[in-house]
């Protein structure tokens, strides 16, 4: 069994970007064709919006699996449609899966004991295993604030099943402020929250990397220079890039120097593009998945180069060591 | 429209205790008559676990709904059987409302901006709201760790639809100290999740409590009581009575001093009783509901006791004084 690591590693060589779409669909935002055609078929239901972003989710995977290492579903904005969206979420997630596309679910879990181990089993589990099913997600994402005995299911299943477990340690938005900053002993909540992450350890791959990652905001790049050193073998996952206005530079800031071991996400930037220049006029509604793959184009070009320039960067400063 | 506070402290005052039933099932430690009858008609499937949980917690709110003004479903037991799953979370959220018993979503949900919404409309939601629904729970549990743009969309649907948010602020579990003990200034990092709490405010009810509530183990009591000085308008969910095996003084340690404003949740202590003595033998495990009851009952002679000698102590106390 491959780890999880090593397949984020082999995906993200193989594609040659690490960009990682974010499927948050959002039912006013889809293409009016999809909603109406929506409505038709169910009416003003819940099952209405699921089928939508199905659809949806679908073609913007069909249009950008072939360079697109992974995806990171927001289980929130199915969650939000009860049970239906959560059928929706299940098969957005085999379907990514299906196109060769690694699934992160984004679900920020956290909670404890045998609650823990439901929600690992939810997210990480799959058919096989008990009663029913879990989403069988590649990795999942979760809050630490319970502490260490509410990680470590999520480890446990990780091991056993090659999975990845995203711990958020910084994340991208202002109110990050205002526990992750608080200062403990000289330094920043957020940066105990790491050495939790590098003591928790987990499964090492070939690539040198753990199971255990950790999410770490575009918009803090000194913050995530700083995360790298503190959990030097830890995927990261960067969300907060375009929407949340941190530029390719920021978002490669805490990369290892290889450049591997992490990916960026975008969620509106990239699955909402149709309604953005220069993608809306170029494609139109109609041409939303196309829209989406230029804009994922783009971000793997803006992305590619940053790290390019890093590199140099890096070079100049040995050679006048 | 009542405040959530309001209708809280209604509910425990005409019931007359604060016990709050966690409706936590697992399948393999139902009884056996319902997971076979169960098995027989849906197969190993997720719908038979679905199935049987519904019948399970229908019978649990018949034989206690009289005499409990709350329960906790907990959604990661739910969420581990997918999209069957989370229906058999709703079908329980509407069942236990229309016998007369408050619901707090134990979700513990935690994120951003339009993903915090969408979380927020997922729990305390309702069905005329928008396309599809919202499970339309009493009230929802949230993790702050994200810190304050995370927490105001709970705000904004509490104060609109008179819900109610429980913001964990010192869980109960033993890896509750690894970042909510951490030293912040002097001060543990849970009191500045207080001050958060307190500076958040909520709308206030008549009964002078907020709708923004908090999460306070029962582990810990000395902190608790702290925890009241510091938040005196929130009402307090206090997990981790029973199975975690603190006693029902230190549960009813962070109370406000007449008695009202908190409930404190057990879930395997109840609605498993029918496993342990001395419920087993009185009834046996067809009697499950019934155990479940006495059990209920027990645990709400023990609170009152303790709250009577809470208020007999510190009658002693100011009578020295």
């Amino acid at each position: 069994m491959q780890s999880f690591a090593d397949r984020l590693v082999h995906a993200v060589r193989q594609k040659g970007t690490p960009v990682c779409v974010g499927l948050d669909p959002r039912f006013d935002l889809l293409p009016r064709g999809l909603q109406l055609l929506a409505r038709r078929t169910y009416g003003a239901s819940a099952r209405a919006v699921a089928t939508a972003f199905v659809e949806f989710n679908r073609a913007i995977l069909d249009a950008v699996a072939d360079f697109v290492p992974a995806c990171k579903p927001q289980i929130a904005f199915y969650e939000e449609y009860g049970a239906e969206g959560v059928l929706a979420f299940e098969e957005t997630v085999s379907y990514a899966q299906s196109k060769g596309v690694l699934v992160i679910s984004d679900a920020k879990r956290g909670d404890i004991g045998t609650t823990a181990e439901a929600y690992a089993q939810a997210h990480l589990g799959g058919a096989g295993d008990f009663l029913g099913h879990g989403f069988d997600a590649d990795a999942v994402t979760v809050n630490p604030y319970l502490g260490r005995d509410s990680l470590e299911p999520f480890l446990r299943l990780s091991a056993e099943r090659g999975k990845g477990v995203f711990i958020l340690v910084r994340t991208s938005n202002p109110g990050a402020r205002d526990l992750q900053d608080i200062d403990a002993g000289g330094r920043p909540m957020y940066e105990h929250v790491a050495d939790l992450v590098r003591e928790l350890g987990g499964t090492l791959g070939t690539s040198g990397l753990s199971d255990i990652g950790a999410v770490v905001g575009a918009t803090y790049p000194r913050e995530a220079q700083r995360l790298r050193e503190l959990m030097p073998h830890a995927p990261f996952l960067v969300p907060g890039y375009g929407a949340q206005s941190a530029t390719a530079a920021d978002a490669v800031a805490g990369f290892p120097a290889d450049g591997l071991g992490a990916v960026v996400s975008s969620s509106r930037g990239i699955i909402f593009a149709y309604r953005d220049e220069p993608y809306a006029s170029r494609h139109g509604e109609t041409g939303f998945a196309a829209a989406a793959r230029d804009a994922a184009r783009d971000m793997a070009d803006r992305l590619n180069a940053a790290l390019e320039q890093r590199t140099a960067n890096s070079e100049r400063r040995s050679v006048r060591a």
